[in-house]
């Protein structure tokens, strides 16, 4: 219960400081962004001492290359991340006003754009979410609770006390942005249950955390992440393009939500496009699990099992299916898709049309890569992570799913 | 475990169904609902054959007659529900192409609107929400699983029936419409878990059954009507205007979720607009419950008690509080507030923004009633529930709360 309580008192805090932020002008936001960018920056030998903590911690418990990666910072990170703060400072404000309507009986209806009030996330290692979280929501005139992993704390702890030290000097409630510093389960299920005081809670991280997350939440949630997707190579598609697209989809960066984990392809077409795929693959040692059909093209490919369709790998996996229509290439997507992205590859507009329109995933491709379902590559400007959920906001998540609307109702003693 | 598995294997036709709606144009939804309107209108000897039995079951359990009249279909509210449909079927279609915007590697990417998929909704005793919430989500493209209350099961079956039978008739799956006909806890429970098969549940209803919603459901759910609504009479108010808005956002109609629950008043102008409401409300016979400066202005007040702000009478009772100032009325109202509606009575407009921008419900009203709080009144065409909460949709729910968003991004070979 002393955690509990503890956690409570921050987000109370959190919550009386998302008030004072509300009433902020998007100039004093920004102007807020540009002073941390700098004490970030200024800070950056003070964070890389935090950071050694945590990689040497990291170390020690055999964590591997690839974490270890993700992990470390470097002045150049920090000068990274102090620039996307700048950025961030850049972007059009999402609060203020929106349309107004005037009733018959004279009221005048006023939707405003306003901040969600307390934003909480929970994630995983990598130690730059925090400021980025961190500016997103101020900029939106959220306050927010950060959460992260064990692995991080070091430099969390150090990176929260550069902006909220900041924060203060500007003359604004420090409490705009807090880190909870104890990282047991214990800590991210007592967010979890802060009815009433934290407005939206965004798991980023696996799918152990976000399913963890999505089932016992008692608070609003918005889903993050998970990514089963699918390339469909038609029978009128371009082989060409076909294998570009799908060792990009596979490939270029497999740990990541928009990477593909199934490839279908039309009996009609497997046989070559197999064949390819499989010397195209070959530089990335690619582990390929398919139907008995692929198994006969592909040499060294073992049979994939019903789980195999199930998986989202995020590794060096794929598995295979041949397919005898689209009809079926449909079915099976709508059977196992986790609804975040999948492509067509095809020269026949019907196809895309039926393709595009029939599979409930929040972004459907035609004739491109998976890869791009990014709200950098969206155009969003920043992002704050892929929404895999149908309400609130689908997809990659910009500015405005950081805020709700309010109206405001002005009338002269009408009564109804 | 049986009726958990009925209701999954009703929602799994519900989610078949939901794909053929999604892909019908909104000339063939809107013949659908024209259709359905005919129906309704022309089975209304049927609809009062099933509702008289509801009426006998009610009057044996011994039901007020409030309820009584809630739950009676007569000839008139027939015709009633049949024009709905059509002034539903008129509305402006909320699915389609929205922006489309072309990146700088030629990738155009188009945000579509879409159906959420099958919309669950749980209700108590009005018949009428049947035929209403079906239309609603036929009109944006929905399926829809309706389980309502045990003391409107025969008027429901009889609605329901006519419904699918019309949409048979239309060439569409029947199962777009669904009746849960188990009226049990257990049903409501087991619609709450149909995780994957339900995109969104909408609780309709008292208190007690949103709550358990809210806390129980591992769906998706939006939160609706919850109101505990308040008035504050600022110093500079027109006491005529605020005697008048007072007693329209208490007595007009105190069951609702939009009347009000607690006055305050300014301390300056308590003694005069507190006397003039004990006359003006006095044919009401309101049980009026004040601080400690209320009671010492009103004969046969009594003294509220902390429970008395936080609830929401919906009846003839209301809580009074005297605030020495602007600042302590909207710290009472931040404190007590279920979010859904505040009204503020002001001739003075720095009070006026000052009290919009620092309350954190969806509807702020400025000298008028918050009885407006409702998708007809804000001109929405139709209402699917008030929502209470911040994520997706808040305030009155129109047709475009029913739908999501999907990107289709179309390209000619385009990797990351």
């Amino acid at each position: 219960m002393e955690l509990f309580d503890s956690i409570k008192s921050l987000c109370e805090g959190a919550k009386r400081a998302s008030r004072e932020l509300s009433q902020l002008s998007g100039a004093k936001r920004n102007e807020l962004l540009i002073a941390i960018a700098k004490s970030i920056s200024e800070g950056a030998d003070e964070i890389i001492e935090a950071n050694k903590i945590d990689l040497e911690n990291a170390k020690a418990n055999g964590i591997s290359d690839a974490m270890l990666d993700r992990l470390m910072l470097n002045k150049a990170r920090i000068e990274g991340i102090s620039s996307a703060i700048l950025k961030i400072a850049d972007l059009a404000d999402p609060i203020g006003a929106g349309e107004i309507f005037t009733r018959p009986n004279g009221l005048e209806i006023h939707k405003m754009r306003v901040p969600l009030g307390v934003v909480a996330m929970i994630y995983e290692a990598r130690p730059n979410v925090t400021p980025d979280a961190a500016s997103l929501c101020l900029k939106s005139g959220n306050a927010v609770v950060l959460r992260g992993g064990k692995e991080a704390i070091s430099s969390n702890k150090c990176i929260v006390s550069i902006i909220r030290k900041t924060l203060k000097e500007c003359g604004v409630d420090e409490n705009a942005v807090s880190l909870v510093e104890n990282t047991t389960r214990e800590s991210a299920n007592a967010l979890m249950n802060m009815r009433g005081l934290i407005d939206v809670l965004i798991p980023r991280g696996g799918k152990g955390l976000i399913r963890s997350v999505v089932e016992n939440a008692r608070v609003p949630v918005i889903e993050t992440g998970a990514g089963n997707c699918h390339l469909y190579v038609d029978e009128s598609a371009s082989i060409d393009m076909a294998i570009k697209l799908a060792i990009n989809a596979k490939c270029s960066r497999p740990s990541v939500c928009n990477a593909i984990e199934t490839i279908l392809v039309h009996k009609s077409v497997a046989e070559e496009f197999l064949t390819r795929f499989a010397e195209a693959s070959a530089p990335y040692s690619l582990d390929i699990r398919g139907c008995a059909d692929t198994v006969s093209i592909i040499k060294g490919a073992s049979l994939a099992t019903e789980a195999d369709y199930e998986t989202e790998y995020d590794d060096y996996i794929v598995s295979i299916k041949v397919v005898c229509d689209l009809d079926s290439a449909i079915e099976h997507i709508n059977k196992y898709t986790t609804g975040h992205s999948e492509a067509i590859v095809t020269e026949n507009a019907r196809s895309a049309d039926k393709f595009t329109s029939s599979i409930d995933s929040c972004a459907l491709y035609v004739n491109t890569s998976t890869r791009f379902t990014d709200g950098g590559e969206f155009g969003f400007g920043a992002e704050i992570g892929i929404s895999t959920q149908k309400l609130h906001v689908r997809g990659p998540m910009g500015l405005d799913a950081l805020t709700t609307s309010k109206y405001i109702i002005k009338g002269d003693g009408q009564i109804r």
